[in-house]
């Protein structure tokens, strides 16, 4: 089954918006497999409206719809939907009463502009929007479904998982695409090509492979849209089973998951716990950790010591190896990565000391120069790197690669004290 | 002049990557004038490529076209384009050598792949890209120009800022369209609106109001596409004045500028400090707070106290309130407040503690319940908030509300001051 998304409103097209919802559509509907063949972001004007909609594939069998349901009069889509599956607005009193309800849990009560929200075309099936006042509408014309949401993520979602997905696993019986991936990290795409060249040479031709490079880290895809899907997710395991020997311990997981579920499942198996001293990452890596649910069981939490004194006061690093070496050097990470995990009781300490930019670099140390630390029972290890110019980037790969650094310290002591 | 985004990937039909490229083009596109009408994100497919070329508005006159650039096979943008736009690969050697210097920064020499990136269509001008392999390049047919450029967004804004924007604004003669936006924190939308009907209502035609809400803020965005810029910008300035009284302290910024912004600019011009102790929020506050470039001019720091243990050791909290309030109480935010100010030896702290979710919820403390402490020189205040059930949106409303409650003391503070 093939699917279109269509975003609607000018704040996509002129960048005050990232379109986060697409993402997160594709892979819901990928999931129950249909498959996404175009995204759209169009202007918030009904001429525009109409057009992506006479101008969906014609092999085109769902067409989602976000944005533009607000209560303001800048919100088209509603009066722009009714005109083009014909029909007038009807009242709807159980979704003013929804709307009156979600009011009063916020001490105050819905206007005008409200209740209009409770007037849907007759041609829509009204869908249920848990978390706001717009409802969603389902429409059909000629065998073709189109479903209209709110552009907010939050009310979107819930929409699609409380009516958009069950009404499709419902109504319709779908193969699904099957897709797996290989997480990888430090390693550039080139470099992973060409070791892998003689796998992928070998790739069924059913099976699609692709790199997707991010900052620092290269994911590898498989994807079968045609076959038995249970026989191709094991065919997929398999091939993965034979790359990873190829990339090392560069390989950090497979699937969905992200560094920190990776690390968070390591630090739970192996009941180890883990504490933080930030600085140029001034907080990221204790919410990069924190983002997952029940990270309360590994994390115990951390210091941020942006200023050279907080780092003498809250982690007694030494006054003079700040003077001497400076506070981006070796000697201060590794008192970092030390002082916390005693600090927190913990098994483990990360440390971060950079110059993350853009102002701030020398030419000893310039700008992306980060040194990183992690303690643990073995002992402290340190090390030196090279990043870019970009701040943002800069705090991100660092976090990345603390977070992978740890992961391999923990693989290391575990497999030694098994053998 | 009106421009199109074609972005070419499964990655993010597939959801598996959030297209973030194309708002940042959109936005700088718009400020030198250059309208984008759509945004596409099609398949890595030879056909749908050339399909979304073929299909672009009739008054579009630029095309910005990212991604399948790599070295690997997957990769087949520049095949593709090569064949529409006709012509041979042409080998460049002043290429080749961008991409072993590349290389040679890290270390490491180019492969055969790599080789293959310096071999570019001859109907295309090549783009330098100053942060990786593959160059961009540009086209033209019947007076429509088509750029394409890698999807790392690192590389992407790389070509964008070194060859298209310069390129951009020497050849064409265009009108900027004019933007302001004001930003308000803790209202609905609709009671927004309902508050400014009136001035609503009194807008000039030519300048149009759009209401743009996220987790917590709504931001009110005017636009005018006709007409002389510097009196549109002139006459969004004075209509803005008039509204921001009957919002009242809601408004907490104009422009561009994220509360984080404006938090650290009130900081600096008033010379003063804050640390932060951070417990459902994880580090996300100092992430925040250090996500702005200079930012350690006010920032001094901070501690993550996710454990209980944490909260008494590294700041005291009295441990008879834990047991007695809880960890995600008054006293114990007041406390850690208080604490965190002191230890960091700055004229404010901001404290959280609360229920993230999505376990660790009870009847009298739902997932969602966040107590926020903001300690300053003339006292601590501490308040409570329900928010919902979504970890991630918790904690993203939780470091807004910091803020903004920071922001609010700060101002107070400083009125105080000058009375």
């Amino acid at each position: 089954m093939q699917a279109e998304i269509i975003t609607i409103g000018d704040e996509i097209l002129i960048g005050q918006t990232i379109d986060t919802n697409s993402a997160w559509m594709g892979e819901r509907l990928n999931e129950v497999g249909v498959d996404v063949c175009q995204v759209r972001s169009i202007r918030d004007l009904p001429n525009a409206i109409v057009d992506s909609l006479d101008t969906i594939h014609p092999d085109t069998k769902l067409v989602l719809i976000t944005g533009g349901l607000g209560p303001t009069k800048d919100d088209l889509t509603k009066h722009t939907l009714n005109e083009y599956f014909g029909g007038e607005l009807v009242y709807h009193p159980e979704v003013f009463e929804h709307i009156t309800a979600l009011f009063a849990k916020r001490g105050r009560t819905p206007n005008e502009m409200n209740r209009g929200q409770a007037e849907l075309p007759s041609a829509c099936t009204p869908l249920h929007n848990p978390n706001g006042t717009a409802s969603g509408m389902r429409f059909e014309r000629d065998g073709v479904y189109y479903v209209s949401m709110p552009g907010v993520p939050y009310e979107m979602k819930g929409i699609m998982e409380g009516e958009v997905m069950p009404w499709l696993v419902d109504t319709f019986t779908l193969p699904p695409l099957v897709h797996r991936t290989l997480l990888t990290h430090n390693v550039p795409e080139s470099e992973l090509a060409s070791t892998l060249e003689e796998w992928e040479n070998n790739l069924p031709t059913h099976i699609k492979l692709a790199y997707l490079p991010s900052a620092g880290a290269v994911k590898l895809r498989l994807t079968a849209r045609k076959g038995d899907p249970e026989k191709n997710l094991n065919r997929m395991i398999q091939l993965f089973e034979e790359a990873k020997p190829l990339i090392g311990d560069a390989v950090y997981g497979e699937g969905a998951e992200s560094m920190e579920e990776v690390v968070g499942q390591l630090l739970k198996q192996t009941h180890k716990t883990v504490a933080v001293a930030e600085s140029c990452t001034g907080g990221s890596l204790g919410a990069t950790l924190t983002s997952i649910p029940g990270s309360s069981a590994y994390f115990m939490g951390g210091v941020m010591t942006y200023s050279n004194e907080s780092k003498v006061r809250m982690l007694g690093v030494n006054e003079a190896d700040i003077m001497v070496h400076g506070a981006v050097s070796e000697p201060v990470v590794a008192q970092m990565a030390r002082a916390v995990a005693k600090k927190f009781n913990t098994d483990y300490g990360v440390s971060t000391s950079g110059v993350a930019g853009p102002d701030g670099g020398t030419e000893e140390k310039p700008v992306g120069t980060v040194w990183i630390g992690v303690h643990g029972p073995a002992g402290t290890n340190t090390y030196k790197y090279t990043f870019g110019h970009n701040r943002s980037r800069n705090i991100k790969r660092s976090v990345l690669m603390g977070l992978d650094l740890l992961r391999k310290q923990v693989l290391a002591d575990e497999k030694q004290t098994v053998e």
